[in-house]
């Protein structure tokens, strides 16, 4: 399932690496794809919405609903 | 001796933490301050001014001359 979110806050390669592990501890096989200048986060996963904003939030970052 | 750069890129506080370690590769026991607004790096260490700008360079960032 492809899930697209509009995340705010991040600013550099730091913060890209940074949601892309938090996502990955909530699926270890999501594929994910960071666009940092528009914000755009694109997650393959078969793990529900929720979780993976949740963890990207708890990185720090905002998620819009 | 204190060091005062200019530092160019730092946008987040993963940057942060990335120019402190940095500088403290070069010198375990260097004293770091970073202010992300200004840009501005405080280095107390007895290592030479050159040798901890290489350090902070070598980490993505502009130093000022």
């Amino acid at each position: 399932m492809q899930h697209q979110f509009s995340v705010q806050g991040m600013t550099c390669g730091h913060c890209e690496r940074a949601v892309v592990h938090a996502v990955r501890e909530v699926d270890t096989e999501a594929v994910v794809r960071v666009d940092l200048g528009s914000g755009q986060v694109t997650v393959e996963s078969d793990k529900s919405r929720d979780a993976i904003a949740n963890a990207i939030r708890e990185e720090g970052y905002q998620v819009a609903a």
